[in-house]
């Protein structure tokens, strides 16, 4: 994990919201307003997510979502966060570990230089945490991800594989 | 100073932005155009001064001003960076102390529930920093700056006060 300073932060955070309210200048200056209150009401959506993950009282997991996007990886993540509200206790650090160890074997399953994008869904309920992942874009190596994953099930409450081809990966995960 | 997580530093550089971002909205369904242009200007401009300081190679120094208004103080900051180029390399450590000091000294001297507000112009040149300090609100006690003011000659290259009252205080000061 990246050891992220504050000015590093706020650099990528106001590098994102300025592409943002670029695209909000130009369309307003062609006068499309239905299109600017559109954009405007995705980044208060964004927003709500990014406060509901950093609710979650996972630190370290929260910063592995929140930077993700900011390093060099092969794709791109966006998430979602089912429910934030857990009266349970979960362990950060096992569930980030878990994570990384997710991502990397994404990282070596795709096409490297692919238009490749990953969303996930996350939903914590009944002590688990639920991973809802739907990844498009090109898997280079389907026998890498489906071998990792069979290792994995020794460790994790379930894997429920949905659709796995060279264009997508559809599972879901609790962890 | 504070010990910045990034899950902290994007939940106050969120509700930052957000404040702005309603402010545009709310001007918008107004049909207030102008306003909305404005606004996004303004922001454009708070967002490239916070570049300017970034680039400053001043780390801890930027830290300083990027974070201030995040925590209470008894004033509200602002900055400027008149010139981010320069090419000697200057002392994070030695400018950071400082300037946390003299900020320490304000928050001695003015009224703390006061509406106070310290406007900051930073000039890079001839191996000095150049600080412009214009401060408006309440000082509750001149003498407390001052004499403080007063001790720093023997450590700075020079000050001049320009305007000290109960209302405002403006000072040069090349650290």
């Amino acid at each position: 994990m990246n050891n992220w300073t504050v000015v590093e932060v706020l650099r990528h955070a106001r590098h994102d919201w300025m592409n943002k309210l670029q695209l909000i200048k130009g369309n307003l200056a062609l006068n499309k307003i239905e299109h600017v209150e559109r954009l405007m009401e995705e980044m208060v959506l964004d927003a709500r997510q990014e406060t509901r993950l950093s609710n979650l009282k996972l630190p370290k997991f929260a910063e592995i979502l929140l930077t993700f996007n900011w390093e060099k990886h092969p794709f791109q993540i966006e998430y979602e966060i089912m429910d934030e509200y857990c009266s349970w206790p979960m362990d950060d650090e096992k569930i980030s570990k878990w994570i990384l160890a997710f991502f990397e074997a994404m990282e070596n399953s795709v096409e490297p230089f692919g238009e490749n994008h990953l969303s996930i869904s996350i939903e914590l309920n009944e002590k688990n945490v639920r991973f809802y992942f739907d990844f498009s874009g090109t898997i280079k190596d389907i026998h890498y991800i489906n071998n990792w994953l069979s290792e994995q099930k020794a460790f994790l409450k379930d894997i429920l594989v949905k659709e796995i081809s060279a264009g997508k990966f559809i599972a879901e995960i609790i962890v």
